[in-house]
């Protein structure tokens, strides 16, 4: 920790803080410069409080030196967490990228679920995701099946041999959620809802956390921090847009660079979401196929097999005939980056 | 609702659009244009979905005419709502603006908290805040007293007349909160947790709802309509500052604006936190006498006892000297405030 | 500075840190901590490259302790910078603030603008403005009288007794302005063209420079660097809004903050212009009087005597009467301001 | 044009705006709804301002239709620009992507630069860039060799084959600059400098436009039809990073997105520039695929043959081995999308 005073700070201001640092049980050294005095903090300064220093008289800023997560970062463990499901599909390090698709939310037609699941299958895809619980910013807007959602992916997985993905949004239903899913996500609007993510650290299914729309990149590995200090190591990460001054053209920016700067400060997974990241149809496959040379371990995207009545961002979804084409394209890409990774190994 | 066509869109696509809004049973006409054709939809409009319209073959783009909120908007309801407590304060339209001070968290210590508590009556503000439940960024950062807390803030509350303001961070805890506090506040980072603003929908109780950090006012104004359209007309708006790109000088842009456009729009109380929107003690007294002349009715603000050694947010509270100070300054302008909108009723 | 080592960095890369500061003339201090090893650096770095040792291997980061601006800097510099015209009105420090008030670009109409600007003197304003050259978005908007409209603005502002602020584009222009106006405003677009804020350094004439869109504090200061560094110490700053990421009630974020901000680390005037920061004329009031409460120095807004048909920003231009009554209640508290900082002196 | 008039507009204030619209010769329907009035316009509003009508009492808000670049639009020119140099590179459409590299800034050292030029041609580029005039945040900061670095870099240009861009920063330097270079290019705090725009508008050369910090891509597209609209069709467009809130892993964020939007929207050619895009030299071969699978018609990145010494940017230069490296594996992913592209012709 680094502590800038104030250019005008006095000599007993500069005095407590030092004294501060030592009562704590550390040590510091002071750096006289020309216009500013500088003092460094020497050790483990996670348990430091940052703010009680720079709320002291005299203190002009704090500097951290340290990230403030631990487990999550590869300065503690430096290799890949990869997660391996019970039909052996693996997410992470240099496995081949994986494809979660499905739609938006889960709705009372399963046929319709069931031909999506089908298709993705086909496909190649890995995973089926659904909403069961849906968050939606307007209270007019369609709530989700709830439990009956959950049912449906459940059986839509089973049918086809799919791995099943819903967002859970209050940890009542966390239990409910570990009947029917293999994944568990956390929705951007849910990123720091602690106390959904410490009862997401006590069990032992796999959680997707998706960055916030204002979340910095420290935030969400703060956010992963939580759920593996509190006990699952399983965690995936993924990057979905985050809200810019330009929202005419697509609905977030999404932020393709977090992929390669996840990828070297952490050893978790890290997915990408061009459907939500962008809000429209066309970008899925461009910003897809950034995603995958960008190092992405897989990515989620929006299929309907109805869009145009779909209950909720048919917008952004593909209808099945646009995502077999999409999907031939991507997997074109993932051919050549899992051939890449092989001979990297 | 108006639809904007792409500019080759072919009759039929045409043709499908217009289909489509009369099986919803709504009426359009069709504006031909040089360049583009646009279709026009006329009638109320909050129950036909822009998502699956913009999802048709040939839409360019889709823009409501009509906000999505209704219940909070001043066009349904003109008259400003002034939520009334059993003591006889009140909040909202032309009645004086309030003050709402306390520590970040309620710590072990209660003495400190009953002197914080104490200062604030003596002060003349009316609420006492505090947490009980902390969001922290980081798990490794002090998580709050819990229930411990809330009785702390009742008892100190009790001592001393004000009116008891605390974050509910989980639908599992309302119940919990609702025999200890007054207002049950919803943070910044939960602004859209759904699950958790329809449950409060369920309460009488006061609701104040924070601006979160990357939350649009309209988005704001959707959070509300969760609260009040499940049946509590009791909600508080609260600005408290959005990510912005430099934050440098001071955490948060504090969008002072964000007052009278809401006092415009909506007939909602707004007040401001300039503690949590800038994160700098020495802002607090500037920002929210600006948040004051620009409309808002009322200020939260942070003050501790010994703020060197607090557990959260130090740097930005006021010590009891400091928030004396800084609270008479502030007051000074409220009576000016008070009386202009006296003579102005 | 302070230089952040890779937690993996080796030892040579260490060494040749070291090195590289001692080759510079410098001294510099290892402290090794637990994790990371932290190279300090002692004495005036403002000459020292951080770029050049960013990019030397085995470097994490670099943090820069001192501020890359000196001559606007208070630790520098701790008395207020007041420029005074020669018509005694003084802006800056603890002066009266000032006023500057005219139609966004000026128009063929010259009674047009005379009325606005007897308006102006008879409100007590103490500068007019109004754009000759115009830096407008789209090629196809009115691009300004140019060297016509500074003459009709130093006419108005001769019979009126005003001051006159006018924008200069390029460094072309410069000798040109200087003969028609008392302050040389440089657009918010064109705040990092650093050839012209160069040239308007080698000027004696006052010169505004508008933050820009994106532009942080640092960026605004070391763009009044360039002018004071090069000779010029007459800078006025001015806050009119920055890009968020919600334009739907408000153009641009009006960075409030930012005035009490800059007064304490920068001893230049600082003024805010609510009609571009908001671009809503409802919101000049309510947002000019908290500029002014969190010590703004002047503000800056725009009238026209026929809204209705002003070629730009008709929008948020207030009308005469409306200026009236606007200016009428800035003025009052204007009066209690200039009455306090007087008791202040 | 869409203008919703506010929920409370009077039948006068109805006619007024309808009057305002048939004064200038064009057709307006008036939508009755429920709770709020809507005007159409039809025919070609570009010459009709939106802000005067705007401006009207009892207008709520105006929704333009029509965008308000017309040349750089694909509505009026289906075809994609590709701008065909003399020795026959080209670069736009489907053409193979093109690179542009070399040092952020031309310095004393015609050697170094010579073998910049070298490797680059070695390595299949097809530009040499390099400033000459440097803007530079701070006035303390190297501020570039002026005509000398443009003679260095054309010398270096023909002496290896290559073509050379270079930044032109004021109208007055414009006629040298082309003297020396294949592309003036514009740089992203100048890109809404319209003076210069319009001067870069009479000459032939191509001219490269990057995005600034803070612009939308309608701002782009506008700056750009400001170059053609005044004679110059040949305009190379350049995303480079825009501003967001999270800056400390990336300096800007790199909006691959703009690649297919722009593609979509516009018939110029787009590249990416992932050294200023991110600050950082190991997201240069990430960032620089995802960019090109996105759809960019070429890259600019900064290399620098002793980046340790680098007057600016060295952090984020590639030396000549790193070069080598990262653009080995760029050729191979524009090798495969020069033959898909052949394959699509």
């Amino acid at each position: 920790m680094i502590i800038v005073m104030e250019h005008n700070a006095t000599k007993e201001q500069l005095q407590r803080v030092t004294d501060f640092i030592a009562n704590k049980g550390m040590k510091s050294y002071i750096h006289q410069g020309d216009l500013l005095n500088v003092v460094a903090v020497i050790g483990d300064e996670i348990n430091l409080n940052a703010e009680s220093i720079a709320a002291l008289e005299g203190v002009a800023n704090v500097k951290k030196i340290q990230e403030p997560y631990k487990l999550v970062s590869r300065v503690a463990h430096p290799e890949d967490t990869v997660i391996e499901f019970s039909n052996g599909v693996k997410v992470g390090g240099l496995e081949k990228p994986v494809l979660m698709v499905g739609p938006c939310s889960v709705e009372k037609d399963y046929e319709g679920l069931l031909k999506v699941a089908k298709a993705a299958k086909e496909m190649g895809c890995q995973f089926l995701r659904g909403g069961a619980f849906k968050p939606r910013t307007s209270p007019y807007d369609f709530q989700g099946l709830e439990e009956k959602g959950l049912q449906y992916l459940a059986k839509a997985g089973r049918e086809t041999g799919l791995l099943v993905v819903s967002e859970v949004m209050d940890t009542m239903d966390i239990s409910l959620l570990c009947q029917y899913v293999d994944v568990l996500q956390v929705g951007a609007r849910n990123m720091q809802n602690f106390k959904l993510l410490k009862a997401l650290g006590r069990i032992k299914k796999p959680v997707m956390i998706k960055r916030g729309p204002a979340a910095t990149i420290k935030e969400l590995l703060l956010a992963a921090e939580y759920v593996v200090s509190n006990g699952n190591p399983n965690v995936i990460l993924c990057e979905r847009g985050v809200k810019g001054f330009d929202s005419q053209f697509s609905r977030n920016v999404l932020d393709i660079a977090a992929v390669p700067i996840i990828r070297k400060i952490s050893h978790l997974p890290i997915i990408v979401d061009p459907s939500h990241g962008t809000g429209k149809r066309y970008l899925i496959e461009p910003m897809g196929k950034a995603a995958l040379v960008a190092g992405a371990h897989g990515l989620m995207y929006e299929i309907h097999h109805d869009p145009d009545n779909a209950m909720c961002d048919g917008a952004q979804s593909l209808n099945l005939d646009q995502f077999k084409e999409v999907t031939k394209s991507l997997n074109k890409l993932i051919g050549r980056i899992d051939y890449d990774n092989k001979n990297n190994k």
